[in-house]
C-alpha cells in the first residue's frame, strides 16, 4: 500500500547534458523531478491528459531543491516521490534522490496548483483523490518559503523570451526560469563553489516576447536572491545558497 | 550480426518537453539522436568513457535532420542508428525515426570526428574497429553538405555564451547552437510551417564569455541560411528549410 504511495524511478546521467564540471546541474534535476511529477501524477489519474480532459492543467508554483552531494558522471540516480499535503488550491510533493549505492544526495520540495486552462485561473482540487495518495514519509528539508525582492538595488540584465523557452502552454518553462537566473553567476562561481539550495516560486507567466529583467542580489554568505521582473513586477524569485 | 550493427532505441516524448505546438523541436530530436550515437557507440566499445580513457572525444561535425512529419504528443518514439561510412577523420552515421505503428517519419545523417581533448586537434580513427558496424542500412535523405555564408547581408543579433550553454568540454553545447539559431524564427514561423530539413555544421568550439553574432538570410522560397560568427568568422553554420 505504501510503495503504491511512493513512485521509484531511475535515471543515468547522460554525458552530453552535465556541466563543464561533469556535474548534473540544478535545472536538469528541475527536469527529472518535473518528469517524475509527472509520470507518478499519470499513473494515479491525474496527469498531464486527465487534467487536460477536465481543461485543467498543473502548474509549478514553489520548487525547492537542496544538494548533500553532486553524483558523479554516468552515475545511476533513483528518484522517490510522493504527495505530501494536499489542500483545495494547492499540493505539496516531495521528493528524495540517491545514488546506485541507496544513499540519499538530495531532497526536494514542490508546491503545484492546478489552473483551468481557458480563464487561467487556479481551480478546486479532487481532495479526496489525491488525498488516498499521501504518505507520511519524511523530507528533512525546510519548505519553499518567502523570498526577500532582489530588483530593488540591482540593475538587472534584459531578457526577451524566446521560442526555445516556451512550453506546451505557450508560456516559460518552468525549468527555463532557473537557466536563466543561474546564468547570471560568474563561471568562476560554479567553478569553486556548489549549489547547496536552490528554491524558487513562480508568481505569473511568462510569454512569448515579453521583455524581462533579470535580477540578482547578495543576501548574506554565499546567499543570493533573485527575480525575473516585467515592466517591474516580479513574475519570479528564486534564492540560491552556495556552499 | 545485422541486428548488432543497428541500434534500437524507444523514447516517449514528454509533454513538458515539447514546445507550444505540443510538438518535438528539432533541438530535442537532436538531443535523442545524440544519445543513441552516445549509447550505440559505448555498447560497441568505443563510447565517452573509452575515447576518454584514449585521451580522445567525439566531436559532431555535421548533422542533418529531414522530418517528413511531427510525432503527435506522448507518442512511443522508435530510433534506429546505424554507421554508414568510416574515414580517416570522419565517421558518418545514420539514423531513422519511426512511429509506434513503425511509420517512418523521419531520418537523420551526422558526421563526426574524434579530437584530442589536450590539443582540441583530429586525431585518426580506429577505421578497422570501426568498420566492422558499417551496414548498408538506407537512409535516403541528401547528406550535409556546404551551407553558404549568411553574415554577408544580414546584421546579425547579439548573444554572449553562458553557464546552461556549456557542454562537459566547457564549450558551448551543439545543441545550444541549434537552439539560439531557431530562436531568430519569429513565432508566427513555427505557428503556420513546420521544419522540414534543419542541417548544421560545426567550424569551431564557442567557449564561455565568447560574444557572438546569430545571423539568418532568407535563401529562397522557405530556405534560410544561418550562421553563428565570433568576431566576423563563423563557429557554424546550419540551413533550414520550411514547408
Amino acid at each position: 500500500m505504501e510503495k503504491n504511495k511512493v513512485g521509484e524511478f531511475h535515471f543515468v546521467t547522460e554525458p552530453y547534458l552535465l556541466d563543464f564540471r561533469g556535474r548534473v546541474t540544478i535545472p536538469m534535476i528541475g527536469n527529472y523531478l518535473i518528469h517524475v511529477a509527472s509520470t507518478h501524477a499519470a499513473e494515479r489519474g491525474f496527469g498531464f491528459n486527465d487534467m487536460s480532459e477536465r481543461h485543467t492543467a498543473w502548474v509549478l508554483s514553489r520548487l525547492a531543491i537542496e544538494m548533500i552531494e553532486y553524483p558523479a558522471m554516468s552515475e545511476p540516480i533513483t528518484l522517490y516521490t510522493w504527495i505530501d499535503e494536499v489542500g483545495r488550491l494547492f499540493t505539496s510533493r516531495c521528493f528524495e534522490l540517491a545514488d546506485s549505492n541507496g544513499k540519499t544526495f538530495g531532497y526536494a520540495r514542490s508546491i503545484w496548483a492546478a489552473i483551468d486552462v481557458e480563464t487561467r485561473r487556479p481551480t478546486l482540487l479532487d481532495v479526496a483523490g489525491l488525498s488516498s495518495y499521501i504518505t507520511e514519509r519524511s523530507c528533512p528539508i525546510e519548505k519553499p518559503g518567502k523570498i526577500a525582492a532582489a530588483e530593488s538595488e540591482s540593475e538587472g540584465i534584459p531578457y526577451s523570451i524566446k521560442y526555445s523557452d516556451l512550453d506546451i502552454n505557450g508560456h516559460l518553462n518552468s525549468i527555463k526560469y532557473m537557466e536563466h537566473l543561474l546564468d547570471l553567476f560568474d563561471l568562476e562561481m560554479f567553478k569553486t563553489k556548489d549549489i547547496k539550495r536552490f528554491e524558487i516560486a513562480y508568481q505569473a507567466e511568462g510569454k512569448y516576447g515579453m521583455e524581462l529583467m533579470l535580477h540578482k542580489q547578495e543576501a548574506g554568505s554565499e546567499k543570493y536572491n533573485m527575480a525575473i521582473c516585467n515592466e517591474g513586477k516580479a513574475i519570479c524569485r528564486a534564492a540560491v545558497t552556495w556552499s
